[in-house]
């Protein structure tokens, strides 16, 4: 057994029938995050989320959740991170994580609420989605650099799963990596859930104060939805690669923000959704 | 173009070199979900959620929705359900839909933020998201039946792709179907999200007056995690299958409640992590 992952028994039928064995599965379990906060009234705390993660780089999970939905922006927005929660009875581990703010941070947990897909003035839909980013500060990527070679590119998904200690067990979890323009993979993150895998990957980045990351890529192991296009803008990231599809709003917020989109990326073949000029032959 | 589908411009790299054409993403947009209830104090409207989904079938999705949050049980919970909100500027969609509770209906929104990962009497881990479950009245499987056979298994995924219209244009949507023990299919819905399909399967169930589906089974196009299981669970499934991974909290969960839980069916072989009197050979 690893850190993130279980033994269970079961049953495995193959062609010449079926046969009990012990197998392993990525952990899953709840994790709390709660925020200390101040306000006009003085300090406040509140449980911002409940959500299922793998355990594990639970403080680097509850800052890139913090900046995903753009709550804090810089490391020294954040004073402290600690483990807190009662001991669950079955595994002994302590689920909610606690994050102190430093005072100078105005928090607006309505703008949490609606998730950044609805403005006052339009209501709720796509462009609003677009708008609504743009709104609480989110940049466009200007510049045509960095490039990156086709060939960095294709040689992306192995280097990835290289780093994926889990997955070769369990085959159950998705992962997030941050690379260079040489193709070097500078960091990796594992979750059961896509978005807290890209969420422990950037905390990572930004408690070491590495944001924005102006110079690097990503890679995610699934599909581009909307909120993983937004999570690498908000990283100041100029370039997503994703091994799977990529859906119609992810498009068009790459475009919106003049990010370059991969998608399909496989063997040595690939899918330029946005900005294609930072993709060099 | 198809209804859940748009055209983009993209560029194709392919071993022979890179390539301008027209290509199809699978459609991400905002659904607003909104509920009107009775109170002490009289009748109350709130926004529960705002989602991405993939446009189509919202009525089916929001009572999916509301039936996987356990906020309704049976059909006549629900009196009717609408669809509103203003037209999107770009596409001219309505994005949000209401739906009307019967005055029977008492709604917990509290429970609805806690998202059953916890309880009370030992907080935040996975012993509680299942106590948590069984608090609000989901029962325990205890038949051995239906039967399954391992060639009507193992026969779902390519029947399940035939029906998966989008998934062949974008790569980009996750499908859930629901079968009988002859292994036929006899519904399937898309969706960007993977719980988005199941909710729209479940909640086009559940309006037809086709809920608890002791005789069924259903199969997912991706993994199964502990939400999915619930989703299961609520609509009385004796089997989930699924083509890729479980994690931990899910076969706990299956374990718990007596439900077959099959991971990685791919061409004729999978594992059966609980249950495994359900699949005959």
């Amino acid at each position: 057994m690893q850190g993130s992952s279980a033994t269970v028994e079961i049953h495995k039928r193959r062609a010449g029938g079926r046969e009990a064995v012990t197998d392993a599965v990525a952990l899953e379990e709840p994790l709390e995050i709660r925020l200390a906060y101040s306000t006009p009234e003085g300090r406040a705390l509140r449980s911002l989320s409940i959500t299922m993660r793998t355990p594990g780089h639970d403080h680097e999970l509850a800052a890139g959740f913090l900046l995903s939905e753009s709550i804090v922006t810089k490391p020294d927005d954040i004073v402290a991170i600690e483990t807190c929660g009662a001991p669950a009875p079955d595994t002994g581990r302590r689920n909610a994580v606690r994050v102190e703010l430093d005072a100078s941070v105005a928090v607006d947990l309505n703008r949490l609420e609606r998730h950044f897909y609805s403005t006052s003035s339009c209501g709720v839909c796509g462009k609003a989605s677009l708008d609504a980013l743009r709104a609480v500060g989110i940049r466009e990527l200007t510049e045509a650099r960095p490039v990156f070679t086709e060939e960095v590119l294709t040689r992306l998904p192995g280097a990835l799963r290289k780093r994926q200690a889990t997955f070769d067990t369990t085959g159950g979890l998705h992962a997030a990596g941050v690379f260079d323009s040489s193709g070097r993979i500078l960091d990796v993150a594992e979750d059961v859930g896509r978005h807290n895998a890209v969420d422990k990957l950037l905390g990572s980045m930004l408690l070491a104060g590495r944001l924005p990351a102006a110079e690097h890529g990503m890679i995610v192991s699934g599909r581009a939805s909307f909120e993983l296009v937004q999570k690498a803008l908000v990283a100041g990231m100029p370039l997503l690669a994703a091994v799977s599809a990529p859906s119609s709003l992810a498009v068009d917020l790459a475009r919106e923000f003049g990010m370059t989109l991969i998608g399909f990326l496989r063997g040595d073949t690939f899918n330029i959704y946005s900005r294609p000029e930072r993709v060099s032959a």
